[in-house]
C-alpha cells in the first residue's frame, strides 16, 4: 500500500539518523586550507598527520609486487590467508610470549575493518561502550555506526589519559556493553600500566562486558612496555594494524583477535561485509614479520623516539604544558591554555600565519578540548625544528 | 553502578542480535568439502565461484606495481584519488552518455564497501528495503547489518527475476525505506528492461524512497543493453565495482554514486569507516579505462558469451529448465526439479560423486530455492564440457 504521508518528506529526511551523531574531522577544514596555501607556494609543515613519513619497508613492497606479477590477485578466504593468520599468531608468541590460535585472528581492511567487524558482531542499537575523552574520534563513531552510544569518560594526567577499573565500575550502567581502551593512546600517546590493564579487563569481565583493546600503535613505544590485552584474558577483542609500526597505511590491512565464542559470527560477518581484505596487501604483509623488516622498523622506532624527545623539550621550553610525557605512538597532546582558550582558532591562525598544520583538541572530544592541540611528529627533526621556530615567532607575536 | 543481573549472562549472549539474522553462505560447506576432495587428488571443477578466471589485465597490474615501487603507499582522500573519481565520471560520459559529477562518486573497498557506505548513510534500524528473492545474499545482509529489514519479494520468469513498479507499490509499507535492484542479476543473470527500470525508479521516487542499483556486472552483457539507474534519475545510489568486468576481485575496489544530498554524509562516513580504499588498488584502477584494457576486456566478454551459450544449450539438453536465458554476469540459475526436490543435497551429492561444485538455491533466498542451482561459467569451455559429461553421468545414475 502507498503511504501518502511519506511522499511529503524530502531527500534530506532520508539520511540515516546516525549520520547526525557521527562527527566530522575538524582537521579536514584545516587540511583544505593547508592545500590552498601549498597551491600558493607556501611551505606547509604537516604536524597534523597520523601517518608515518617513512616508505613501506622494501621486503614488504617486494612481496606485494611479486604477488601482483602473477596476475592472480583473486579473493582470499574471508578471514584472510591462512599463512598470514599463522604468522600473526607467531608474532604474538614471539613478541608477547602468548599462544593465540590463528582461528581467532581475522585479517581486515585496516584497523577500520577490525573495529567494524568487532562492533558489528557485538554491539546492539542503544548499547553503550565506555571510552576515554579524549580519544581517537573513529573509535566512538564506529559505535554510533551500529546505533550504539559512546560513553565518553573524561580522563587526564591523573590516570595517564587511560581508563581504570574504578572509572569503569563508576560509569557502568544497565545499557553498558563494554569498554574500549587504546594503548599507546591517541592523542596523548600514553601507555596503560600493566597492572591497570589487568584490573580493567577483570572489571569488565566481572560485569560480563566486552573488552576492546586498540593496539594499533604497538611497536612504536619509547619507554615502558606495551602490554597486549590478550596477555590477561582470552575474553577480549584486540584491534591491530599493519599501518603504523609496519609502515603500511595505504595498503589498508590490519587484524582483529576475537574471543572463541565470536569466531563463527566474525567469519559470517567478514564474508558478508568485506568478502576479504586486499589480496596483494595480504601477500605483502607476509614479509612484515621478517627479521630484516623488523630490524629496519627498529631503526625507525629510534628515529621516532629522537623526534619525541626533541619535540617534547621544545614544547615545554615554549611554555606548553604536556601533562604526561608520551611513551608511544607519534603524538603529543599539548595544553595551550597559556596562549589561548580556543585551540581550534589557535590552530587555524597558526596555519594561516606560519604554515604549520596541527590538530585541534576538539577532534578528540569535549573534555577541556579547547585548551589542547595535538602535534604529530611524523616529519623529520629538521622540519620539526623549523616548525618550532615558527611556533616561537607565532606565540611571541600573539 | 554495577548491575549484578548482567553478571549472570554468558559470552554467547554478548553477540549482537543482528548476527542471528545474517545468513551464512551455504556454499561454504560445499567449498570445504571440495577442498578435502582436492587434497585427495580429485579433479574438482569449480562452477560455484563468482569470480572471473582471467588474470587482472596487464596495464592495471603495471600501474599498480609502478605505484608500489615508489614506496609511497600512503592514505588517499577518503572519497578516493581525485583523478580516479574523474576517470569514473568520464566512463559514465563515454559509455552511458551521462554527466555525473565526480563529487558524487566515492571510491570504496569493493562493492562491499559501496553497499556499506550507501546503507550506512540511509538505513535506520527497523527500516525496510525491498529486494528480489532470489538475490545475492550479501545485499540483504548489509541491510541487516544496520538492523534494517530485507523485504524479499518473490520473483520469477514473469518479471525476468527483476522488481517492477507494480511489485514495489504492492509491497510498500510504512516501514519501507526503499528498494534495491541488481542488473545483471545474481543468480539469474537477467537484465532489467530499460522502461521497467525507469518506471521502477519513478515509483520509488514518488514514494520518496531511496533507490539502490547494484550494477557490478555491467560490462558483462551478452544481449540487450544494461542501463544504469543514473540515466533516469540523480536521486539514486549506484553500486559498482572493478572486480568482475575489470578483473580486479582481489584488489578490493569499487565505487558508489550518491545523490547530492548524501554527499556530505558519505564523505563523513567514509572517513570514519574506511579512512580510504587501498592506495595501490586505486592507482592500478587508473589504467582500467585505458582503451587497450577495454579492448582486452571485450575479448573476455566474448569468451564469457560463448561459455554462456554452450552451458545454456547443454543444461537444456540434459533436462534442466532455465526460465529466462541470462543476458549478463556469468551465472545460470537452473531449475532442477526434474531430478530433485532438494537442490542442496543434489549439489552435495554431485560434488561427492562427480567432483563438480555448484551453488545451491538456498544461498539466494527461500523462493522455490530447493528447486534451483546456480552454475557459474567462470571456467573454460573445456572444463564446462567436462562438467557436463559428469553431470549427464550423475543424473543418469540418479
Amino acid at each position: 500500500m502507498i503511504q501518502s504521508f511519506l511522499v511529503s518528506a524530502n531527500m534530506s529526511d532520508r539520511l540515516a539518523k546516525r549520520t547526525e551523531r557521527i562527527s566530522p574531522f575538524y582537521v579536514m577544514e584545516l587540511l583544505r586550507r593547508a592545500k590552498q596555501l601549498e597551491t600558493d607556494d607556501r611551505d606547509v609543515i604537516h604536524m597534523e598527520i597520523g601517518e608515518p613519513d617513512f616508505p613501506t619497508p622494501q621486503l614488504i613492497i617486494d612481496a606485494g609486487i611479486e604477488h601482483i606479477q602473477t596476475g592472480n590477485v583473486k579473493y582470499t578466504a574471508a578471514a584472510g590467508l591462512p599463512e598470514l593468520r599463522e604468522k600473526i599468531a607467531g608474532f604474538y608468541r614471539q613478541r608477547y610470549g602468548i599462544a593465540v590460535s590463528a582461528e581467532r585472528i581475522f585479517v581486515t581492511p585496516g584497523a577500520s575493518g577490525a573495529f567494524l567487524l568487532a562492533l558489528g558482531i557485538s554491539v546492539n542499537p542503544g548499547e553503550q561502550l565506555l571510552l576515554t575523552d579524549p580519544c581517537y574520534p573513529c573509535n566512538s563513531n564506529f559505535i554510533r555506526l551500529f546505533d550504539g552510544e559512546a560513553g565518553l569518560i573524561p580522563v587526564d594526567a591523573a590516570t595517564g589519559y587511560q581508563l581504570t577499573a574504578e572509572l569503569i565500575k563508576q560509569h557502568w550502567t544497565p545499557a553498558t556493553k563494554g569498554a574500549v581502551i587504546a594503548s599507546p593512546s591517541n592523542p596523548a600517546g600514553t601507555l596503560i600500566d600493566r597492572e591497570v590493564l589487568k584490573q580493567t579487563i577483570a572489571a569488565v569481565n566481572a560485569l560480563d562486558g566486552c573488552f576492546y583493546s586498540d593496539e594499533i600503535y604497538h611497536g612504536l613505544v619509547y619507554g615502558g612496555n606495551a602490554c597486549s590485552a590478550i596477555e590477561f584474558s582470552d575474553n577480549v577483542f584486540v584491534i591491530n594494524s599493519f599501518s603504523k609500526y609496519f609502515g603500511m597505511t595505504g595498503w589498508r590491512i590490519g587484524w582483529l583477535i576475537v574471543p572463541d565464542k565470536f569466531v563463527e559470527a566474525a567469519e559470517k560477518l567478514a564474508q558478508n561485509i568485506f568478502i576479504a581484505t586486499s589480496t596483494h596487501s595480504q601477500y605483502a604483509a607476509l614479509a612484515a614479520f621478517d627479521q630484516r623488516t623488523l630490524a629496519e622498523l627498529e631503526l625507525r622506532r629510534a628515529e621516532f623516539e629522537a623526534r619525541r624527545n626533541f619535540l617534547y623539550e621544545n614544547l615545554l621550553r615554549l611554555g606548553f604544558d604536556i601533562p604526561v610525557k608520551p611513551d608511544g605512538a607519534f603524538y603529543m597532546y599539548a595544553n595551550c591554555s597559556g596562549f589561548t582558550d580556543d585551540s581550534y582558532q589557535f590552530a587555524m591562525d597558526f596555519l594561516e600565519t606560519e604554515a604549520v598544520a596541527i590538530t585541534p583538541g576538539k577532534d578528540f572530544g569535549v573534555n577541556d578540548a579547547s585548551h589542547y592541540i595535538r602535534f604529530a611528529y611524523t616529519t623529520s627533526i629538521d622540519r620539526i625544528a623549523l616548525a618550532m621556530q615558527r611556533l616561537e615567532r607565532f606565540i611571541n607575536k600573539g
